[in-house]
């Protein structure tokens, strides 16, 4: 189980540290995938169309990186009102200094100011909590940032299970071992930062972009020699061009290979990478996105539904 | 729209606060009345068993109070999951800072101390307020100290009206006029100062109740003049024996009336008072008591699910 919230288009970043994840797991193993659009709410209230615009991106995002609808459940948050049932009634057993103190509610804070606390954002990691326990999910591909969101999950479910009886599975984090994908401007590809290349560019845009990464400020004329350990295009030849990195490395450290040509092959390889994403995206039938979402989140419901008809019966809600 | 939590039975300060006023207000206008066993869990989620078993008799207490099931609507707070989605829902747009500040939440905190403080303990008055806000109700009658509650819930329903277009009801506040009813210790009857009078008694255990009254404690002898307007016990005769009010006043004041006596004559009106409720009461399958309730939570989801159908419309959630 794992999901991305409607809030724009995902980027390299996304593809190669969460998607390729995502799409390897769901060829061995039952997946989930969530649009979560109730979690973009505890940032983005204000403009629920944006909210609503950016959810047939992030699904033809997902079909383009290999996420195959008929192999994994693609489901809408909001379209399972059993996790909003489900937040309701495990927020009467968290303490709420235990969601005070899960450090991205504090960080957070200080990052984007007090105003941003609303009760929905305060109860974020129990809300993430209950897209996983609602499906009984034993497993939940996480980055680093994410692992103390899970560490309190796990407390609640046994903290459920202690009062209620073994009702809920405490979730596994498989922490994803990738290292940040450099942006544009030699920092973390990141949305915030406007240093990305999205997945939805297409090739000439790609193509521009690559052209715009920084490289070593030292290498100023073509046969300078470069450090490629600090070289963000180098970086990213590692993913579209592996069988080239070891000559690159000595090209640019010898001074053999300018900037303007190693872009243009970065550009070239990272274009064949991305070339058949894009093509599975202009195949799809953009009507489909709903059908998908409706069929996912029908499925969705079934086992959420199962998992509910267990907690209302832990709790005595029902007989 | 108004409820109970399930948490124990009823006594004479609730029929007489409360459930008269109910009975009232349902024979002119639709009324909604919730078991709030989700509420019950805010502080007593340790033992759900209780909380289940409370169920019945409340819904007893009701009926024996003079509540109609054909007239009004009867449910049970979590057999209506549209209520915790709203909740969820408006979790992303009330500051944390709102809830903290209600009053109640603070004066409880000092009064149970720091680990009553659970997430949903802090959302009380915003689940409150969903039971409310999904049937769009008008009117709530409370009592002084839910005044604050239901403030919070106005500016919550402004709030996303504000926001996301006219879709929710302002309520209106209906406040009960009515004086505390004194407990066999002379102070405020309440459950937790073991001082009340149930509905559920019977005439033997009323009759004994009313002869632990404490009165005037300078009245020693039966002769002695009493002071009545001190006396819990003359304060009762205004509710089953208001026609004999003034003639007691002056017996008391005069010493003409002894404390036994006087106390006699209020158990043989009291039991006269209750007795059509306990016929009631005794009459009752109690097997029609899930009935009711499952009948009642039916007819209480369409409405609430039409509700929701208009939130999650001005949400965007849905097209």
């Amino acid at each position: 189980m794992s999901g991305h919230r409607p809030t724009g288009r995902l980027h390299l970043g996304h593809l190669l540290g969460t998607l390729t994840n995502w799409v390897r797991l769901s060829e061995t193993t039952e997946t989930f995938f969530e649009v979560a659009d109730l979690h973009a709410f505890t940032t983005g209230f204000e403009n629920p169309q944006a909210i609503r615009d950016a959810r047939e991106d992030l699904i033809l995002d997902w079909l383009a990186a290999g996420i195959d609808p008929e192999r994994s459940t693609l489901f809408l948050q909001s379209a399972v009102p059993e996790i909003s049932e489900l937040h309701t009634l495990l927020s009467m057993i968290v303490p709420v200094s235990w969601l005070q103190r899960v450090p991205t509610y504090k960080d957070q804070i200080e990052a984007l100011g007090p105003e941003i606390a609303t009760y929905g954002f305060l109860g974020y990691p129990l809300l993430q909590l209950c897209d996983i326990a609602v499906f009984r999910a034993d497993t939940v591909p996480v980055g680093r940032d994410q692992v103390s969101h899970l560490e309190f999950g796990r407390e609640v479910v046994r903290r459920f299970n202690y009062f209620y009886g073994e009702t809920l599975v405490e979730p596994q984090a498989l922490l994803s071992e990738f290292s940040a994908v450099p942006g544009t401007d030699g920092r973390k590809m990141s949305k915030s930062y406007h240093n990305t290349i999205d997945i939805a560019d297409d090739e000439e845009t790609t193509t521009k972009k690559v052209r715009s990464y920084i490289t070593d400020p030292q290498k100023i004329r073509r046969n300078d020699p470069g450090r490629p350990e600090i070289c963000p295009v180098f970086a990213l030849h590692h993913y579209s061009n592996a069988a080239r990195v070891a000559e690159i490395r000595e090209a640019c450290a010898s001074g053999a290979l300018g900037c303007v040509a190693c872009k243009t092959e970065l550009a070239e390889t990272l274009n064949a990478f991305l070339r058949p994403g894009r093509e599975r995206r202009a195949s799809i039938d953009r009507t489909r996105v709903d059908e998908i979402l409706r069929d996912g989140s029908a499925k969705a419901r079934e086992v959420a539904n199962a998992t509910m008809r267990d907690v209302r019966r832990a709790l005595k809600l029902v007989d």
